[in-house]
């Protein structure tokens, strides 16, 4: 079958990959859509330091082993599929649902991450497997496109929730890419009145107002903490030197919800936080109740994720649009549709 | 009168310092003891830079303008003191009363913290200056030595409310020295039932044991982390490298509370942080209410402060006091007891 790999840190377009075959309990679907994330941007680049950061990392839970960078490595984790074939003795729904999954293989050896791996196939592919146990159908009739933005909107809402910010409470967010958009969008659907957000990108502004904020401000014309007294920052860039620039900036008792994934050491003034008494939570991900809320809200219509998807291509084009992706600003998302 | 001032970076003893006259609203006090804070001796040695990071933070409440470190300051924030006398048309306690307050002066000119001043006396002199409304009674005939520890014990029970931590859950305290000791004696005090101290000083390891500690660690021995998993990570130690070497090495989900002052630029890794969805909390201080906490706490036997007081100087033994706390491991708490 084909499918899109990462070899030598260049997406490449392959048609000789195997079919897996579904074992109990998994069921072999047809991948409808998948979304191209700043994360697979990132390893496809950095994925020796990215293994290397994440074997650090103590008290971590295990993923499934080594990811060999000089094989050809699967990726893909913001997907919707049609269910084709159900492994032996697995209960799963009829050919031709169209579900969604949290991004997990369960199998006899235990369970895997679909996001980096020699083995486990990912969206950017023909047919993949998913856990039967872990699909949720797409209701309302939702097409595949949308279905496909349900985890990155999960990642959104999953910062929103753990910010336990009020209503009444302002939001700034800063960087206005897919993690931001979504997190603008959760705290829309939430009810907060009150929602700033950042970027240097004026279509990326454009996107965020479409998408809940109530005022946007370009960063080249000043501080946004000149006008803004945030109660919680929202920080979506992912660059060294934020954090410091919002522990010294930020108000008096404010909390930091740190969504972008920076990779690199970063340096910050311990002294900035400690004088305001600042509080930050690190986030990353969501739980599998905040993914069916995510794909329940966009299925409903609470969310129109239409907005976000900026272009879709072929298996045979996703090395060009992880290059088009590459330039900030002139995408939000990028839909693979094999 | 008799005071020891901060001039030039040393701590230098003046007789010849004129007595400061109670405006309405404050009262003339004769200092009973004072304790020396960390704080001090880092100002003492870093003023300036002290200075320059506070003129940086913005949104901070602005404290009573400028200090110029070319005249002599005054210091001293942990006291108790004997009521004298009363300004005009100011309701106080009778003379003879001793009393403590949080480090605040209220005047008709706004309110000046006593911390660094050239002008706001503080503990480290025969008499001082303090403001009717926040003066509270020392009860129970407790002295004034442990009365004076009033101040630094609710540092720790602030650190420790701040953490929100459950009985059930486990502390480890990284740091011995005053504000992890105080760090214990609340947690402690709130019925944590396994609390878990770090310190290079057998010393500072039996103090912690004394004050409630149910384990010891020597960190030379092997990090903390290898053979306790956290809920709630104090860090009282204050020096760079720590906060990162706690976000690679804690439990995922793990809280980490920086109650130790680290002035210097610090470098972390986000991605630990973010993998493992940390929340950093930082802290300082206390508000009025932990303040009287702390005191009814000493007051009525439930927290017994007295192994923290390892030495006891007169205003002449300032400047070595100084010295001798700059070894870590040797002493505690030092009062002035002028």
């Amino acid at each position: 079958m084909r499918a899109a790999v990462l070899r030598g840190g260049r997406m490449v377009y392959r048609d000789d990959v195997n079919d897996p075959v579904p074992g109990p309990g998994q069921v072999l679907v047809d991948v409808k859509a998948c979304g191209i994330c700043g994360s697979d941007l990132h390893f496809a680049k950095y994925g020796d330091e990215v293994l290397s950061l994440s074997g650090q990392v103590q008290g971590m839970p295990s993923g499934d082993g080594g990811v060999d960078l000089s094989a050809d490595v699967f990726m893909g984790h913001e997907f919707s599929a049609e269910v084709r074939e159900a492994g032996p003795d697995t209960d799963a729904p009829p050919a031709g649902t169209l579900v969604t999954s949290v991004p997990v293989l369960l199998s006899s050896k235990g369970v895997s991450p679909i996001v980096y791996s020699n083995t486990t196939i990912g969206g950017y592919a023909e047919r993949m497997l998913l856990s039967a146990p872990l699909l949720l159908k797409v209701p309302n009739g939702l097409g595949p496109k949308p279905a496909a933005l349900t985890e990155p909107m999960a990642v959104g809402l999953h910062a929103v929730n753990k910010s336990n910010i009020d209503r009444g409470e302002t939001a700034l967010v800063l960087g206005c890419g897919p993690i931001g958009i979504a997190i603008i969008a959760a705290l829309r659907h939430r009810g907060v009145e009150s929602i700033v957000a950042a970027d240097f990108s004026p279509k990326r502004r454009q996107l965020a107002e479409t998408m809940g904020a109530h005022r946007t401000i370009d960063p080249a014309e000043g501080s946004p903490f000149d006008t803004t007294k945030p109660a919680v920052v929202f920080e979506a860039v992912g660059v060294p030197g934020i954090v410091d620039d919002v522990l010294r900036r930020t108000p008096v008792g404010s909390r930091i919800v740190v969504a972008g994934v920076c990779m690199q050491p970063d340096t910050v003034h311990p002294f900035f936080g400690i004088a305001k008494e600042v509080n930050i939570q690190f986030v990353l991900g969501y739980d599998p109740a905040e993914f069916a809320d995510s794909l329940r809200a966009i299925a409903a219509g609470d969310i129109d994720v239409a907005p976000l998807i900026t272009g879709v291509v072929g298996l045979d084009g996703v090395g060009a649009a992880f290059d088009d992706l590459a330039n900030p600003g002139s995408h939000c998302k990028i839909l693979v549709t094999p």
